[in-house]
């Protein structure tokens, strides 16, 4: 199968490389992604810069495409003018850190898998829930055999899966869930500082917030053990409010 | 009222400025709005540089902050740091174009709304439907006029609602709908050009593609005259395709 690689921490990181070996045997695997770091970017694309596409090698054998843009970009780019042909389906990842809960929204990680679907393909997003000494091994390995039920998966002929894995050793992973995408979220802090010209200047920092979830929410399989799979979708209608609003009386 | 409002066109765009007019009489408003154009950042928010967030004055009188990131990030930077107290209401706009269908979810604009929903407020986000000779006059007027209606919606406590408005002298606009995020989507194309030193660059560029939508649609109802109002959420499951998958068969 012809396989579109990407991620948001950047062509160089250490779990874009794992998924590619993983993959690089069985498949042709076209790696297209930012050339540096582009986490929490969120579903960002550029329009008022032009974007640049290098071709990156690596132990001496060409690698793939490192753009200047975010992941959806690359996405973008790589169907419409990098491939050869449309992609059979598109990988994005694997994470540094899970992507669960509302930090969804922020994650260019899962965007990649989300521009794919809106581009009529279908695509999953890889997370290992860690940001401290990544051992890429595992999550690499499921991934890679994640690929055959993906493409055979009844259902939407375009879709994204968020696919969340725990950093634990394979025999104490416990299984795997299909979940909903939770309520967890990044409660932010903002460190204030003085830079030494006098200039006040913040620091974004803070943490995601623990809250009890049911057993079918992306974080709670996480905390227990499970790898997370939520298929994922890009109407962001509240139905439920929208049917119960009533047109405001406004004259003119 | 205590009234956030941002953009993603930054703080010196005119649709800010014609709304911040229309508002201030009645209302405190604080600007915190990016200190140049953030369109199309989506839900980006800043992590890896620092913040810095500088007053501007308008007319040699306050008038607000520019901020060095996303609309997202003024969002959470003035309710954490910058505004004397929770604002009662979030507003974000008035966006030159309309943000309907899946581009929606690279609006920076709507985010801004979005983040205020996801910290607990009621938001609402606005946007003219032109990019020519914007005349936001009545844009200003009517979300200035809604600003009582939103507050006294029966519904949830936090909420973002998604309004676009014709640019339509007054007396042409039919009237309002409530509405549904359609599929209209934004169809790239890469303009590919070679710089002055051989390099090959890409503009990305396109047009949204003009489907037959229904009524209840966002894009539909612009097209017809209308001012449409959507009510958005940030759960991205995709429920029906749920509800019918099954657990993959995996062994390790």
């Amino acid at each position: 199968m012809r396989i579109l690689l990407t991620n948001d921490d950047g062509i160089h990181a250490l779990g874009l490389c794992a998924l590619y070996e993983a993959l690089r045997e069985e498949h042709e695997v076209h790696v297209v992604a930012p050339e540096a770091e582009r986490s929490a970017v969120g579903h960002a694309i550029t329009l008022a810069d032009p974007l640049r596409a290098r071709p990156i090698k690596r132990n001496g054998r060409p690698f793939g495409w490192a753009v200047s843009g975010t992941p959806a970009d690359c996405v973008k780019l790589a169907v419409h003018e990098l491939l050869p042909g449309p992609p059979d389906l598109v990988l994005s990842g694997i994470n540094l850190g899970a992507n669960v809960g509302i930090n969804v929204l922020y994650s260019g990680t899962v965007s990649a898998a989300t521009e794919a679907a809106i581009l009529g393909l279908r695509a999953a997003a890889f997370s290992l829930d860690t940001y401290q000494d990544p051992d890429f091994c595992f999550a690499a390995r499921f991934a890679a055999d994640l690929v055959h039920w993906i493409t055979v998966l009844p259902g939407p002929g375009a879709f994204a899966l968020n696919v969340n894995i725990p950093a634990l050793p394979p025999n104490r992973i416990r299984g795997l869930r299909l979940t909903r995408q939770g309520t967890a979220r990044f409660v932010e802090r903002f460190d204030r500082r003085t830079d030494p010209r006098g200039n006040v200047y913040y620091w974004q920092a803070g943490e995601t917030l623990a809250e009890t979830e049911p057993e079918d929410v992306d974080s709670r399989a996480l905390r227990d053990g499970y790898i997370s799979i939520t298929p994922l979708q890009f109407e962001l209608t509240h139905h439920a409010f929208l049917s119960m609003m009533q047109i405001p009386d406004y004259t003119w």
